[in-house]
């Protein structure tokens, strides 16, 4: 068959600052997902894209074009709607372990299709899967079933959806085209919408730890990802959330499965608390459930009784003990004061040299590695007092995680001024 | 080996707008050619480096390394000074034909290393091997026993010159990354520099029928290669030349080997002679011989002798009858008066069509296709009149090739004001 494009124009078209015909998207989209456009050809056409900006139609095409080039899910046939949280990405984020039950227990479906972790940042699979038996791994069935019943599920996306996205995504990873807002909602936003969700709330990062250092690009995120939920029919909001320091205690996969346990027994640190209601009240509110008392839920038990129902049903034991690191080694303050800065990507990259995440897709990750953190900014510290816990299963990892350490933290005479919310804007359609 | 550069921060700092420093660019080069730096990621940077520009320092760090990928000729060993000559591609451009034999006629060394057409402008060994026993592909003790001998050599680039380019040359032509003056330049440069000639004149043309169809941008091109032959040790200078409609009176590749004969016997088409006298003059002044008559050694033989023994050492047969079209179509004026435009590209794309060029590269072409001007602009023209003949061996070709031609003449009441010179301009160094 005669191809309707010549990928040399399209990419000319885009490189000479055009914008590009809702054909011209949806055919070299198309032809990409079939090999007929190459990768060296995408590779152009994405850096064109970096440099050339797309406008709000174009991402929207280009969003609907990488949908259409796979499955999507449909969740019409629940008895519940369905609500959907994405994040961004960031050092100790372990919020979806927590919000996926919170929400459920109030008779909304949560289907959180999850990916790993690759670099400093942790993957939702990888502290899941460090619950002895659990299975990531789901048929289309088996997440319609646990979505029917216990109402919440945490797995990993099947291969169907957005296959075009997956091929681009790993494409812009070795050819420097990943920070491009354009390229990055439409990345997010095709899985999502091809995911089926009724309504979607969005935890867009901000600061050292996340992938948009400045609040103002975080914010054009937010409101172009806000825009595309929109324009395909999902209720779309995002909250901006801050990630210049880690988020809760605990930076690693076993470490952060324990401390999500402590919020959904009602305890926890107060900004993982902060950030798990705020984000359940937006997908309530979304799901038609706007006075839903979720702290409530956390208190009484209901969000824990989702979570173990949720893991038996994915075959895991809820009552087995969390792995822990034979070797550990503590970080001490070395003179008295206010802990006055902790960045969130030095302590990311500490984690990540400890074991806990990937140098490359498919290396296997330490269910044990990571940090506890002992002090958050603010907290007044005594000389001699352990600051962190650095956890491995392999002791001579200690030394290069601690060089990314250095400057990392800082102790002042001064308390510093405290940070009001872990929530910095609230987004919403316009 | 570790490597000393990751491709993916190469190219971002390209994409930043940075100056890539010596190091990233001779890397970048060299893992290119070794196939570490993937296609899709050179083609990545070529596309930044389209948006954002290359300095003169990195153009010309960017020519060395492409250099510096594979063999370099000497021609010190020969008795007699270099000189060569560039064309960066035009309709009906046969003017390497008449003017390696007129140089040659002075005792200056021509190492015509050629290409073959693609698109609508015909190569110079398309053209040559319409002589009957000809042979383009010569070892390099051959070409210096012909530069030895009859003086000038007209052949096949090995594949040894500049690999990187190569590869880089292909890329781009599937990317829309080869219009840019940094990648054209350095492509160019790099295989005239590592051909190792005393002195280069460049022949760069504007117009329709041109690469580049607008004086300023012809002129940056021109500068750009000058400056990097003089940064290279090589004594270059550039005549910009009118390419609004074709050179001369034939267009195809035998037709234009009989007119290039026309000009070494005295005669030939005025823009022609013009032309090859021009650049004949600036090769000679810069192997020290500014005073040679040419005009006398075009009307005397001498340069005819030369293109008969460089005929003779490469097989051909200079004697042999050159081969003609079985069917011709002529194109009729449709009234009387002047031609006031005929169009290089159209009249390229259509000579094309007929069978003298190739839409991809390792087709065949035909050496009778092609098209014999009758009239150029200027001219007055009576209808009736046949204003050019098509030929070809495949005469189902004539369609498509007169589709092209619709638009592409023009016939005025009043006489056009006549071109001057085919020469627009010269640029030396500074």
């Amino acid at each position: 068959m005669a191809e309707k494009f010549d990928a040399v124009d399209v990419i000319r078209h885009k490189r000479d600052g055009n914008v590009l015909t809702p054909e011209e998207i949806d055919w070299v989209i198309d032809a990409y997902t079939r090999g007929v456009v190459g990768d060296e050809q995408m590779a152009a056409l994405a850096m064109a894209i970096y440099l050339k900006g797309m406008n709000r139609a174009e991402i929207s095409r280009w969003t609907q074009a990488m949908i259409n080039s796979g499955e999507t899910m449909d969740f019409d046939k629940l008895s519940r709607p369905t609500a959907d949280k994405h994040s961004t990405g960031g050092v100790g984020d372990k919020i979806t372990l927590p919000l996926a039950p919170l929400v459920a227990a109030f008779d909304v479906a949560v289907p959180q299709l999850s990916g790993r972790g690759l670099g400093h940042t942790g993957g939702t699979l990888d502290k899941m899967e460090s619950i002895k038996g659990w299975r990531a791994d789901l048929s289309n069935d088996e997440i319609m079933e646990i979505l029917d019943g216990p109402g919440c599920v945490i797995c990993a996306a099947g291969a169907g959806l957005a296959p075009a996205d997956k091929k681009l995504y790993a494409l812009r990873d070795i050819t420097s085209t990943v920070d491009c807002i354009p390229l990055i909602s439409s990345s997010i936003m095709s899985k999502k919408i091809a995911e089926g969700t009724d309504s979607l709330v969005l935890d867009v990062k901000v600061g050292s730890g996340a992938f948009m250092k400045d609040i103002d690009q975080a914010r054009e995120l937010a409101r172009t990802m806000v825009d595309l939920g929109t324009d395909h029919g999902v209720k779309t909001t995002a909250l901006l959330t801050d990630m210049s320091t880690p988020l809760g205690r605990t930076v690693g996969n076993a470490l952060e499965v324990r401390e999500s346990l402590e919020v959904l027994a009602g305890g926890g640190p107060e900004d993982v608390v902060e950030l798990t209601v705020a984000l359940a009240r937006e997908m309530l509110t979304a799901a038609g459930k706007p006075d839903a008392d979720v702290e409530a839920a956390l208190k009484d038990g209901r969000a824990m009784d989702r979570w173990r129902r949720m893991i038996v049903a994915q075959d895991g034991d809820p009552d087995a003990e969390l792995p822990v690191a034979k070797d550990t080694h503590d970080v001490i303050a070395e003179e008295d004061g206010y802990l006055s800065k902790l960045d969130a990507l030095a302590v990311g990259v500490a984690s990540w040299r400890l074991g806990a995440g990937r140098a490359s897709k498919g290396d296997p990750v330490q269910e044990v590695a990571g940090i506890e953190l002992h002090a958050k900014p603010g907290d007044k510290v005594k000389k001699g007092q352990p600051l962190m816990t650095l956890h491995t299963a392999t002791p001579q990892r200690f030394e290069r995680a601690l060089e990314s350490l250095e400057g990392a933290f800082e102790i002042s005479d001064e308390a510093p001024t405290p940070r009001e919310s872990v929530i910095l804007d609230r987004i919403t359609a316009q």
